[in-house]
């Protein structure tokens, strides 16, 4: 294996890439280096025209930006602009979901339709809105109302968070002074206090940080549940997952970005345009997933993961796809220069998400069944002037059972205890049949070799009992490996572990384990992990802060995973990365964001690139948790 | 004079710090340099955590960030997050104003009024508000809920923003898809689209920032409109500006920030405290202004101005000030270190706006009176353990003429065409007499002597009779250069615009010529400048773009300045900076800024250091500009 990925599929399309002369996120990094090593470290300030501002880490005596900004003042203004960016994108992800339930309810949204109506009347109950007698179109309206909400609120603070979040922590943020008020309103204060001759208190700036990721987390929320409400909510199904999932036979398209607005639509539209894939002379349209979006459809319908974002050039570089269709986030810029080397179309669909070369067909909730139906006759068109001397599929798929809404996990659990579902997670974590859980999620970054640390340390945890939950590229990552098949529980868990996850999946009828890593869905998803954290401690009458529980973005990429990490934190959570993050120019955010936020929130953050390294730090924060909660540790089972 | 001032009183003012070796901006911006140069061109990216990425502007190929963003791309994103900044910044300024108006209508704020009754009115039949019959409450209450839709329409456009739009050019902002909905959620989408893998295309992105920069726009009327309503609409007054307005004898109190809230209250409650100033030994208590809130206090009571920008810690460095008050914006966090030289407190008021070792007393409106006297009160208290030895007030104080509000301004012309007031302005205009208006605007900039440009050029327009307008440090700028004064008029106009003013002052009775340079107040106030300039359009029944305007912010410092400059291009008016933006590593984003936003807009960005050559190219595009309405050009006249 090269130093570029663990994944075989990546590895082969790599080789076949340099001699065609590709180039690759590899090469781009390569050219790169040396990086500057002001930014590596968060002490470059570009926040006025008096700068770029930057902090010699290396010079004697306090050394200032022009304006008098220390090291530690820039790095936690840096640090805010990082979670502000990756909250936007969430923020944005949810009001266009909740658009469509508005539109839906005002009946402007001919395309969409409320699957899961058992979810859409629970959560309208816990938003406090009376459904008893009320039409569905009627609930919809109230919770659309009540939803946004959550962009408008311009004093108090946001009640989704707190329809998510611990008493005892939602009590805790309140003191902090960092629940915000309504999401957009969080985001703009974060620009506002990081403008030049604001907030220069970096303490104050990391609680600033704290809020915006609040802000991050309740769009996550909302961003699953409306999400579960219009295309449902997961259940177990079988798919697979790499390169090989492509068809040299068949119209390949590649769903590609977060909303699955657009995603949802062209899975169901593709099926209503197999004839004219026929016609082409192709034996079908076969819909793959690239990134988060791929998540949505896995896993409602099951449509197969092609590659996580790394290898997501090496998708196109198959040959085999004859259109990519995106939205938002995480589409790299150089998928239009690969798809150039081939037939492949490169289709956007966002009005603030264009990429010169790429067709723009515009995608609204209006025109969704038309806007994707014209994209998939692109496809149709390019497969017929597919070059089939330039495919090259690698023959690499796993079988991947997915699905697992907290829903599905609470059902499965129910057909071991009905009265009480929690119950035997619970006694299985006392007795340390599991010893705990960890949520791999996040990215993958450049600067390690793909899927390394997600596959080693899942590997490492499991066999320790711990059991795993995935999101996002993470997921793509363990899937990849063969770790989310029902077969690998036997392969990889722990004595404990495998046991539990047996007997579960004995009792629900899955004809086999529980896979050991419980895959729940995108980036978004990460809510599911917090319901479900939360859902324990609620039972147990403790805090997040409490569990024997981790999240590890161990290859975080985006501001988003920073943000989602930050909020994971700010929850209780320890959150492990093995990228080390630009904070490292001042030593007092540093000991803020890996030590002193123990103290405060509980959560805090373990950088650690090496994955055996990692596996040991997490097993001991496991152990450490067990052992107040006054259970046997590791060395003690 | 130094390389680093033109201001006589700050120039003294260094040489004494640099005998008490306080460091100063330029100590810090020496040690700064060389700045980094990718920085400085707008090629560096940090907007994931595969970089700090930069493209080497001077090597062969297409290089790329590891995504594969171009430097075009890279360059478009960071100007969509310095407008961003800077948008974000007004906009919850004008959320706090408007907080105030809600707390007022629903008898929550005490110590807040209506003073403006007829603008209240005004205001609220042009936002559709009926006000016939009812009280002012009722009417504040209305108003309160229809601004307040301006941070909560998801769908649509800023109703505000189109009220200061001239109706053609609403219309083709409408076409480019740039209008904003609500201001919060245009900063949320900026910043979505700047995260990676969302917008690459530089046009788009671009756009993106026009739309951002209108959101600004809004948030700067909003702001001006209920700053008047609470405070008064600002008439003509006379007052001082420079550090000679600060007084051995008295309690010296600084005001340092931008939202009138806290400087308005610290002005009122100073007068009640007068009597404990006197038992403390002192004459009285002494309130000045440094950036934008003391326009907001000159301009409604007369305040005296003391410094901008790059003179605030040479105010602290006299010695003479007991306190510094405090809010958002432009507050260099390097006060604090000045402040510890002496017996000055440093009093920080926002919670979002903190400095490490400053006392922070929080104000909210509910305690506004309480909160503002317990701060004089440590003023006076302070002014008690002043050194008198360490006090050293420069000499320099200049006479101004200031408050020249677009009501003010009307008001006086209707002094001379009651039935047209607008007339004589144009007719003038028309004549030659005023060959046309020039916005100046802005901050100070180390990287440029302080307030040279601004008073070099504005002497250079004035000559050729070019009528000024001043908001920010701009105005402080061209105060302390006796711009504002009406004697000005005689020193610095030209021979028509002489005539103009002359005859104007005469007819308001003010027992001399207007100033030649108008004071219009603060940055937020760049917005009367925009009424005055539609209100003349409307007259010709042209757009903007076809006046003889121009706006300068030649010291351009702050994000801020950045967005209210593109809002300017954005609306027809070509804008004028000494300083080299972040841009120049783009050939494309260059172009677009400097020129092609001429054809798409008709503002555009003129990017000159040097004065006298900047003055020439102002004096170029407004005779390109009379010539085009079939007017004689300076060299004609």
């Amino acid at each position: 294996m090269s130093e570029k990925t663990i994944d075989p599929a990546v590895e082969e399309m790599l080789a076949l890439a340099a001699e065609m002369k590709i180039e690759t996120f590899w090469d781009r990094y390569q050219a790169q280096l040396p990086q500057c090593e002001f930014g590596l470290r968060g002490i470059c300030c570009r926040n006025c025209l008096h700068g770029p501002c930057r902090i010699d880490p290396f010079k004697e005596g306090a050394q200032k930006g022009v304006c008098g900004a220390t090291a530690d003042t820039i790095v936690a203004r840096n640090f805010v602009r990082t979670c502000a960016g990756g909250a936007a994108a969430h923020i944005d992800h949810a009001r266009h979901v909740l658009e469509v339930i508005e539109k839906i309810a005002h009946g402007h949204a001919a395309g969409y339709n409320v699957t899961d109506k058992q979810k859409l009347e629970n959560l309208a109950q816990r938003l406090g809105i009376q459904t008893k007698g009320k039409s569905e179109i009627e609930v919809l309206k109230e919770l659309a109302k009540e939803v946004a909400k959550e962009f408008q609120r311009q004093e108090g603070y946001s009640k989704y968070l707190q329809l998510y979040t611990t008493k005892k922590r939602f009590e805790k943020l309140a003191g902090l002074n960092v629940l915000p008020p309504n999401l957009d309103l969080t985001i703009t204060e974060s620009l506002h206090r990081t403008t030049m001759g604001v907030d220069a208190d970096p303490v104050n700036l990391i609680l600033g940080a704290v809020k915006v990721a609040l802000a991050d987390g309740a769009a996550l929320h909302i961003s699953t549940d409306l999400q579960d409400i219009l295309f449902g909510t997961p259940k177990p199904l079988f798919s697979k997952a790499n390169l090989g999932v492509l068809r040299e036979d068949s119209v390949n398209i590649a769903v590609h970005g977060h909303v699955p607005l657009l995603s949802a639509k062209v899975a169901e539209q593709a099926e209503k345009l197999e004839k004219e894939a026929s016609s082409a002379g192709a034996r079908g349209i076969n819909v793959v997933g690239i990134c988060c979006t791929g998540h949505e459809v896995l896993e409602r319908y099951g449509v197969p993961l092609a590659q996580n974002f790394l290898g997501s050039e090496m998708a196109v570089a198959t040959g085999a796809l004859d259109a990519i269709i995106v939205d938002v986030q995480c589409i790299a810029p150089s998928l239009i220069t690969v798809a150039d080397c081939f037939h492949t179309k490169l289709i956007t669909t966002f009005p603030i998400a264009k990429i010169p070369g790429a067709e723009h067909i515009e995608f609204t909730t209006e025109n969704a069944d038309e806007a994707t139906n014209k994209m998939i006759k692109i496809a149709i068109e390019a497969f017929k002037k597919r070059d089939k001397t330039k495919v090259h599929i690698p023959k690499y798929e796993q079988k991947i059972l997915a699905g697992f809404s907290v829903e599905a996990i609470v059902g499965a659990l129910s057909k071991v205890d009905p009265s009480d579902p929690l119950k035997p997670l619970l006694d299985n974590i006392v007795k340390g049949n599991i010893l705990g859980a960890a949520l791999f999620a996040g990215c993958n970054n450049v600067k390690l070799p793909q899927d390394k640390l997600h596959v080693t340390m899942a590997k490492g945890l499991l066999e320790k009992n711990v059991l795993i939950l995935s999101t996002g590229c993470a997921g793509y990552a363990l899937a990849k490996a063969g770790l989310m098949s029902p077969e690998a529980t036997f392969k990889y868990a722990g004595e404990g572990l495998k046991a539990v996850l047996t007997a579960v999946g004995k009792a629900a009828g899955l004809n086999g384990p529980l896979p050991p890593v419980l895959n729940i869905g995108s980036c978004v998803d990460n809510s599911r992990a917090v319901v479900i954290v939360n859902a324990l401690a609620d039972k147990l009458g403790v805090d997040a802060e409490a569990l024997p529980v981790v999240a590890c973005a161990p290859e975080a990429l985006t501001e988003k995973a920073i943000a989602i990490g930050t909020w994971a934190v700010s929850l209780g959570i320890p959150v492990h990365i093995g990228i080390v993050p630009p904070i490292i120019g001042s030593n007092l955010v540093t000991e803020i964001a890996t030590s002193k936020a123990k103290d405060i929130f509980g959560g805090y953050f373990i950088v650690e690139p090496d994955p055996a390294k990692a596996v040991d730090k997490l097993i001991a924060v496991i152990d450490e948790r067990r052992s107040k909660l006054g259970l046997k540790t590791s060395k003690e089972i």
